[in-house]
């Protein structure tokens, strides 16, 4: 299986990006391919609503680097989104990349994939609400099967590195995908 | 009472402008001073979580455009946060912003302050449950007083030009801020 | 103006009461006609999905004491729903009574009136999301106006009596009505 | 593995009851012991906020049918909760049992136990926000793995055995449990 991560945090090995990576080496002791990249290395520009990717060859018009990501998120069978919890949401980084999702809808192109949701954050699960429920209802909306959740509280720069319980546990969770 | 509409759509005279204009014209009528800014005219730059803005004067130290909203959300007595609705959540726009909001937690200074939510979208109230929550959470976190919301079903541009009841209710909305 | 407040806690003189009670004060004062039910001197049976409420009168056949509390809330402009956060939700007893507000979703005696959710929890705020929402979308779906929300940071029995700042907050909630 | 599944509808064969049986099936393919109980078969009291369970043998005091269901509960190793989605939350008399749960907070007999949800709605899974919400919340303070969900559309008495897709795909889940 191909997994693809996309990171939607400001650093290198942050806690966002720990968690993600423990995710992919479990998932290599399964034998997946599994590659990751970091929203913040590409620009993404904002969705004007124009439209455009309802019509015709359902693609977006917009030029930039999503283009080099929309085929890799085709490519993929399970895409784990990683943001830390800015707001009880994603980061507008990763905000960014969800709303140029649209040519999806018509396309239908991520219907049957599956997904998996990391994110850190200073208070755990309990403030992560409207970000899980905003992928749940993405994931619905394209057809996307929703395997996972991996909501840790983490606040310091790379401090999840230190809670072996919950690095054990994304790598278990990895190898089970 | 001063006004400040936050519009992060990208285009004028769409559903999210109108019914922010009508609730300002509405507001005008009870002599408060109202402003309105349009995200999408402004250069808002990623929160990259420095932290910065958590020491010494609490300020954001990214120099954008951002810099010249701070002091007029600061100046307002309500902030109207008038955003489509996009992927269940406020546009990316509006994201940006939010995440830049960070100097507000340390410095409180929208302590106290009104705020309010508009929110158009394809499928109506049903469809803002994340959107909703996360401003309310937000709202609750920064010490501002949540007094009301407007969430319209509307798609095709400016098609709620039409919703007479709507238009009404908006301009109503406003009059009694 | 007609305010109706029921009380979905199991104790009187308890958070949810006091608070509730101090918005009915605040009310008396701006001249309102207030007054208070608890929830746990009525027997009120689980509804049997019969659907019988959606034909002919629009009325529930199920004959218990929900049948007193109907006409009181028909009668009344405001409701207040009263609940302690059970499980990040409103207590059973409050559930009951909302899964028996079948009728009024075909009959629409309670379009246009105006709801006040109150809901004191050990967390505050913050663990009031499923229950904010499930009241928000249920006035929506009956067409009922969503105008307030108290939601006090309260655990031991009573103890919201000694948070001067919230029982005046309530109070003046109250007035403002 | 032993299954337990609770279903909180009030009728047998509805919708509800039809995809739990479904995942059950498909589980005992796998070798795995299910059974099912339905909770209107049940007295089961409200919980009156009394907090005995707090201390001593963390066992509630309520003497009620209730005490049957707590030790299968306890020997289950994942639960399965089947409601009905009432105002977009569990049915009452799913939230009795839930509100009844007190106990396993300061027993953590749940502790590490498997979660799943089934509930059949009017709308499908849009209409799910508050109820998923609360699960994974409840699910989550209590040390459980939340580990799927069935979201699905039917609203007619047993309306969902006509739809092959959906049996068919809550029997695979069952038996890949």
């Amino acid at each position: 299986m191909k997994i693809l991560a996309l990171v939607g945090s400001p650093r290198r090995e942050g806690n966002t990006d720990l968690l993600v990576e423990q995710i992919l080496r479990g998932s290599r002791t399964s034998g997946h391919n599994a590659e990751k990249l970091f929203l913040y290395d590409y620009t993404i520009s904002l969705c004007v609503d124009c439209r455009e990717c309802k019509k015709g060859d359902y693609v977006c018009c917009v030029n930039d680097e999503m283009q080099k990501i929309y085929p890799r998120m085709e490519e993929a069978d399970l895409i784990i989104f990683g943001t830390p919890v800015y707001w009880y949401c994603p980061s507008a980084k990763m905000k960014l990349l969800v709303d140029r999702m649209r040519p999806f809808v018509a396309n239908g192109k991520l219907r049957g994939k599956r997904a998996v949701v990391v994110a850190p954050s200073a208070e755990g699960a309990k403030a992560c609400g409207p970000l899980v429920e905003m992928f749940r209802l993405c994931f619905g909306y394209l057809g996307m099967e929703f395997v996972g959740e991996v909501l840790v509280k983490a606040y310091e720069r790379g401090e999840v590195a230190e809670n072996r319980g919950e690095m054990e546990r994304a790598y278990e969770f990895g190898a089970l995908l």
